[in-house]
């Protein structure tokens, strides 16, 4: 006998551009399935359901849901709560109250842990509820998944972003010869690598990549930055927010004049600013920076067509595997062809996924570390969706006197 | 007779997403025009020209040119030459070599300076030449206009990262309460306006918007942003890179760790820190800030097809004046109809416009001083094209019991 009662979908950490199609997966199959007799969502994730905020999803009129996978950011409300043992009582309480059989939570590294410890405590206290993860991280940093939705449109918009801002430096190289664009991950380089798509021939820019995966060495750094600025054809570097020095440390964190913030938390975000210093004091040269920030990550109009259909996939999967009797376990994407480029759902332990985090491996990035592989780009190629809109690149042919 | 002869034209100034759409509407309108015999253009602006860099646009192939409108930054490259008094000779001994008869320079105050002065020399040295130029600058800053090409696609630009980035400080708000927003801006706060296009409807972000035409008092600023955060929905803040206080300082020159670049130039763009520092040490509240830089001056996805018409429009209009004999002048944008929005082109003397720099008028600015009016929205609403594309908004109401 199926079991029978109320679905909760919560969504959890940065938001992205597709973790709505992912309740929107979330929200169509569990229309599917009668043993569940109602959906909630919780807002603001875990962090609102413990202050007993939660919404009737039945509510929500039909014109809203069908725009919902085209909305950028979380429409329920995201958190970054970390549960203590003491919420766990009252959270199962409200679990019972509510009468949730099923639970689907999206999310990333941090948000299997959570999910994975609800399940067991659910199986401590007996109360039979079936808990299935939808990932969700723009770092695409989980381990036991091709990749994560939210990475193939932050990979989109920073490739389409860079491919840009480089022509405008092409444009420009003889008033600004060097461009740092700064992209989001603070400890995996797979959003800094994804710039590499912007590329449509070698030599094209970026000329450097500067990636957590490898320790920063400000002198071979600026021998790079001269070597590509003699060309006479300007300097774009892409740089990774969590970018290290040898030993470890997040660069700028001792130069910028603010420290650490109120609540003892680096704000990253200062390593382009600390290259620029780099670029005009060690080279004399000019220098200025992009850095999206937030807009990377949400910004609707780059949104991968396959990443959104991906992210409705794994939240529809969760649920299908849910009313199968699959529980704390995450759903995860599982690269079953490549050309055509295909994948499907699979499933990986909440657990195991709490505890691995997924850095670039060895053989997507170059030997000398400042760029990805072909290896890399054939991974990722796919994932953006549509190929970039093509571009005029006039021949400039010599005037003949 | 028609004067006959070639045409020559170039790109100056920082690039947009639609100076390349001004190149194609000149290139369009030449090849209609027999009198004109050769269609030449300056790589790098009169920099190029300088170092004798021309190149044949005739050689250019028909899906280069049919691309080039859609392609964003200075396909012919830019500059931000200066002439001084010696290069103008040099400069009128390359134009009669090659016969330029038609001069169109697609730039902003500066080029409009640039050509008159080589207008005032051509005249004085009886060389016929007409020269015209084409208005472009994502600043909106000239005046004699009713707006300038690449500001339409800037704003549409800012309005979709604010409302993206918006959204994302919404579901994200108990993590980080305050997010800044960036924008360009040196002088003038037109960039930073069109963020309000961002809103649907009132109380929407952004909830202050930062202009330098009114001086920054950070009491005033903290007080504000702390109402904002008091509503329990987060604080999203606009501001112009050029904001100044009371004694007219750029913020933040002082407080930034590089200073003053090797050229002596401020590089803008550290008033994001400036703020983020100010809420973190004023109000003990978490902030984080996002700064597209050139990335919202070229990002092509966000093209707005008025602009793009617009600046194919003086582009082209621009030739066909100079054919009927018009010289020393700018092409203009004049609004003659509100509703439906249409724009022709006019004219206005090169001189006035060097001269002259458009702020946000006062009855753009709100009293307060930190957001805009109606009539600025009525204003820039038609100038960014189609509408935002509409996102689900959820009623979240809550579950009965």
């Amino acid at each position: 006998m199926p079991l029978k009662g109320n679905l909760l979908v919560g969504q959890s950490g940065g938001p992205t551009a597709v973790i709505n199609a992912s309740l929107a997966g979330v929200i169509r199959e569990a229309r599917r399935h009668p043993e569940i007799t109602g959906l909630y969502g919780m807002a603001n994730g875990i962090e609102g359901l413990l202050q007993g905020r939660i919404a009737d999803l039945s509510q929500e009129d039909e014109e809203a849901l069908a725009l919902l996978p085209h909305t950028p950011s979380a429409a329920l409300g995201s958190c970054r709560k970390k549960l203590s043992d003491d919420d766990y009582p009252r959270l199962l309480d409200l679990l019972r109250q509510h009468d949730i059989r099923y639970l689907c939570y999206i999310g990333g590294n941090d948000s299997a842990d959570t999910s994975h410890r609800i399940a067991a405590r659910a199986a401590e206290e007996s109360w039979d509820m079936r808990v299935v993860g939808v990932p969700k991280t723009v770092d695409n940093d989980l381990a036991y998944t091709d990749h994560c939705p939210g990475y193939g449109s932050v990979a989109r918009f920073n490739a389409l972003a860079t491919r840009d801002a480089a022509l405008d430096s092409a444009a420009m190289y003889s008033v600004d010869p060097v461009k740092i664009v700064e992209t989001m991950g603070r400890n995996t380089g797979w959003i800094a690598a994804a710039t590499a798509l912007a590329r449509e021939q070698p030599g094209d820019p970026p000329h450097l990549i500067l990636l957590p995966e490898r320790p920063f060495d400000p002198e071979e750094f600026l021998r790079a930055v001269k070597h590509q600025v003699d060309t006479g054809r300007g300097c774009v570097v892409v740089a990774s927010e969590g970018l290290r020095d040898a030993e470890g440390n997040i660069l700028v964190s001792f130069q910028h004049p603010l420290g650490t913030d109120a609540f003892g938390h680096r704000q990253l975000g200062g390593v382009a600013d600390y290259l620029v210093g780099l670029i005009v004091e060690g080279l004399g040269l000019k220098a200025r920076f992009d850095k999206a920030g937030t807009i990377q990550r949400v910004f609707g109009l780059a949104q991968s067509e396959v990443d959104v259909a991906e992210a409705e996939m794994v939240g529809a999967a969760a649920v299908a595997r849910a009313c199968e009797g699959v529980s704390d376990q995450m759903v995860t994407l599982e690269r079953v062809s490549r050309e055509p480029y295909r994948c499907q759902p699979g499933l990986a332990p909440l657990e195991a996924v709490a505890n691995a985090e997924r850095p670039l491996p060895d053989e997507f990035i170059a030997d000398h570390g400042r760029d990805v592989t072909p290896a890399f780009i054939e991974y990722a190629r796919p994932l953006i969706g549509a190929p970039l809109p093509r571009y005029a690149r006039l021949r400039m042919a010599p005037v003949s006197r």
